[in-house]
């Protein structure tokens, strides 16, 4: 592309946001505060204790085991990474051989917005139609059956993995029937299967069918996200059934290994003290069900029904410019016949009174 | 390698240090604690700000430009990562034409310590002996005018890129001259040159013939690191004259995108704001000073002589043995004869009191 | 996948083709015996001539001009490689930075059958959906533009390059009209066009209306395919306006630099002299006609409308059992209500008696 | 490196060679001509013989079988590819776990002559000191006791694999004690063993206490030289106990795969039928035999002692510009004082007459 204004890059510049800052009614994302304050808390009360790096430290240690006797596997392997595309790369390159790539939603945040980072480990992505995000179990059987009799699959990149978002970019979840599904075709075919975890927390409370212990039951591994769910930044990798040999070297080798293992740990450790991590999606998805209550009844259409703390609003052209005034939302797409889709998303940060008038805001729209 | 010892990598245990945690005396690295305490205030007092993700955010952009103010470079392009071997990778690649390798001393950072994080993007190390750590401008100049004359070249890995660390991994710095013969072959041979500042404030205090400024002008790019200056995490990577094209994307695709760019942008801001990056240095070095002159003074012996905030101090196997018992060293080396090298940082983080208790033992030591 | 019989690839075993060997009749592919027989002349001829290597050899020079002289481009650059994975991987790769991808027909040969060789490179293949094997200027275009406006774009894969076959793997070409279309939103978008010619000497057959010079001045890179027109093996890489730089530098990187650079020069010249290369393709598509003709004439399906060296019949699942017991097709896929596609190829070997013969097969298959 | 000089690389010219066409002496290396009689002879009266393509078919079957025999493992995997760095890159990928890297001597031809193409598939080559091309099994035991000792190791590359190549790229070869003690080294460190065989047949016939079974019984995988060693291209890939799983796809991700695989199957079926393998590395080590016993009788020095087919003479720069103009020979390295060390190679198509020719050619110049 040579478009000049698309060669501009740098330095980066809002992305998402119209107007992102100030103190106007924030629905934009769930990453737009800092920490939960249990976590800063806890940063400063630790913060001059001398510890080893690399994640030797004992609030490492602490925090893997918190998270596996959440999940119920003692002998799971757990790692702390930075970011969601880091983990997301890092985990997939190292648990795929070399003639194996990874089956996705053409919808999955590894498809389309990571940059390319899973085929520059050398991996295909390889995409089926999803359904709200959420790839079919169906279609994956389908998909699978018909690779296995190619007789010319040897020239052709082999399904090794399964990569599920939970919840979905686009809000929804998979329920326990159909992630049961989805692990039952993965172990007949021998593929891997991967759950990116970056919004566990607010699955964990829409999707209360599906508990830390089933992902850990389901999954050869699987993610659990602290960036969006209460963390300055950090995800846990949980192996439930040990991870890939030398998987710390892997860290290194791949930039994701922190000489303050202690940020990522500490945090952890917080989240999974007295249930946090529980309770932020649980307090997250209750005001996000008060928004998509207050739309219903307002008669406003939703881009796809959603459960967990991201909700999908259909606004006409007025009504998109008048709200953008006010409250931040992420803009999503422009529809046929000119009504926009907007993204709002709540977050461990969403305070009940944003809530109660990002509602009076809405119902102001249908009052005109 | 098939022993089983080696093969135990999961979960990470202290991988460098005998015994880091608890109240002994702690001189094992520079990234032993948790953040400079202005860092972690300004990290409380912006918390509840809603701010833009992906480096979007107003501090990022203030720490931007303090940071382009502060290297007397205003068409700088900064960028923010999160760790050392992170930005190493993705600066190197993305400053590489696909038939070039980097040139780093066989003691560098990239040539043993980073996993191979280098060559899994597809570039190789080409190692050229070290003195104390350094490189030879003798030296790369002879290798860069063999290169140039082989026949052969369009056979082997061009050397698009100068490597070095500063200070390196021996404590050392590089001079102004060294520095500046340096970069006058990088640029006489169209290399282009990159600096390794992971511990770049320490070396501003032990090497004040160079500033930011200098370096600037001298390296095509350089980083200035914060991990080991006063971070809970955090790297700045600074182009003099503009980054590679689409950088951002590189750094996305390499996972090194961090959904809350705030966090490192408030932190450079807080190092970049009233001198505090230098003034870390300084404290740090001047401690250093203390315990060298004390080396000095008592006798001791050291297996290079730096100048920074690193010190290798040799002992007997009888002096290392009683010394780890009461003081967190890092082992580096056994030497012929039995002696032991170890490794002494200090950071930020040292106390005034700390050293003096340091010199005490070491005073203790020679009285026996 | 783990059910045993996908493990078993050692050693190969016939991939695609029932029975290949012997002297059934034949039209299973277009590389199914060896070497022109002028090819193998000039092989014995030069045998004991002692030349240097790696492409360095009077006929490989001489090779590289006649191309020039063909494709009408006196500045081109021109290199030999041996098979077209690993021309499409090496040029591709050159060619595209690293945030880029390459976009692609779904059914494109580096889309599906090239065991994702170009993911291998680090980049993404972008697919958009092909009609008979072909990208649509439209759906280009469009795909062009909605990338160009979306905010997102520094999080996704920039389409750096347009990939067509020609022809394409369903036997279809593409039109003068078509291809300068798809030049056009290339250029306007700053993508570079390669054209994947594995099969070029029957596209210039079968669609007239493009020549090699219009390939040329249409095509930032095309290649001309010999392993399936004439070839031992080999396949030119023709750079219109110039190579990548280092390119050589790049092939050795790549493996596909020869020692014995003088076998693929020694072919592509006498390819290239006195029409070789456009005599092969004019026989083998004149014969194909003649297929296409027989099939229309007595009713036979085809699935999808060809005009080059591929035919794909579609039989009813006795007339293909009947069939390839005498005759060596190809199977292509089943359909829907148990009929079977099958392919035909012709090239430069298939004989006048041996299409007489398949279409007396055919007519007594209608006879029955 | 920006000299206008060096980014001169296309079209390729004459890289090693001052003039290698012609009729004068050539000794220049071993693959100036094209293929022995017996390859062209057989290619010739298969050409029309209808086969299965990617290696599926009767002769490729055939040379696999004897090879096998050959080497003595029935239960060998054995590929066929077209070059050697290919060959290498392929094979060593392949074996290497993402962690690893592998060991070679810094003259060899992967650390040097390979344009980086190990790196390119993300691994690192970690070089170690040879002598006469020869990597030493003391310094390979020292090396691995050391890394199996470093605290710091998961920050490290693991060794994986040891490359060696036979004869070495200095004409040198190991013996029977050599090898195996590498062998068990690796063995004991679990490394896997690669040997290149690029000219493996004159390494037969040079140091003949190491037979095809030897190699097969030493090696987890080596490769058997064709190009060099009589035919037009191709190498085969020896798996004694078995390759990699999908090796297939390997080959064909790295886009070395040949659709005529015939081209190497009945090159190598021809090379193994009737001893030809060795007669050509007999013939052409008694002619090098023959050039060493002269240099020796004339008093010529040799830049290092060989055994196989190629020879090192020392040249004083008078000798050199003479010879020169008369025989074609490689330039080595110009040694202090002025000398020239030269590179004089035989092969399966140097004649009797040329050694005769080339003596007294020698002769004459110390008679002068």
């Amino acid at each position: 592309m040579n478009d000049a204004r698309l060669r501009r890059d740098v330095p980066p510049e809002p992305l998402f946001f119209g107007e992102g800052e100030g103190t106007m009614l924030f629905f934009e994302n769930d990453y737009g505060e800092g920490a939960h304050p249990k976590i800063l808390e806890k940063l400063w009360e630790t913060n001059r204790e001398k510890l080893p790096g690399y994640g030797a430290d004992r609030y490492t240690a602490s925090a893997r085991e918190k998270i596996r006797a959440a999940v119920g596997a003692p002998e799971a392997d757990v790692f702390f990474l930075a970011g969601g595309t880091q983990i997301n790369r890092t985990v997939i390159a190292a648990m795929l051989a070399p003639w194996e790539g990874v089956v996705a939603a053409d919808t999955g945040h590894i498809s389309v917005h990571e940059a390319g980072a899973v085929e520059r480990t050398g991996h295909k992505v390889l995409t089926l139609p999803g359904r709200g995000g959420k790839l079919d179990a169906g279609g994956l059987e389908d998909f699978v059956r018909r690779f296995a009799a190619d007789e010319n699959r040897e020239h052709m990149v082999f399904p090794g993995m399964v990569y599920l978002s939970q919840p979905t970019e686009y809000g929804t979840t998979y329920t326990a029937g159909e992630l049961t599904a989805l692990a039952g075709i993965c172990r007949a075919a021998g593929m891997r299967l991967y759950l990116d975890g970056a919004r566990l927390g607010y699955a964990l409370a829409a999707e209360p069918s599906l508990t830390l212990a089933d992902y850990a039951r389901l999954c050869d591994a699987f993610s659990i996200g602290g960036t969006k769910v209460g963390c300055l930044c950090g995800e846990a990798a949980v192996f439930p059934s040990g991870a890939p040999p030398h998987f710390l070297n892997t860290v290194k080798r791949e930039g994701a290994l922190a000489a303050k293992g202690r940020l990522a740990g500490i945090q952890f450790d917080v989240l999974f003290t007295d249930g946090l991590y529980g309770e932020i999606g649980r307090d997250a998805v209750r005001q996000a069900d008060r928004v998509r209550a207050a739309l219903d009844r307002l008669g406003y259409r939703q881009l796809v029904r959603t459960n967990a703390n991201q909700i999908f609003p259909v606004l006409t052209r007025e009504e998109y410019e008048r709200l953008s005034r006010r409250v931040s939302l992420a803009f999503w797409e422009r529809l046929d016949g000119g009504d926009v889709a907007v993204r709002a998303a709540t977050s461990w940060a969403t305070e009940e009174a944003d809530v109660d008038a990002l509602i009076a805001l809405l119902e102001e729209e249908k009052r005109r």
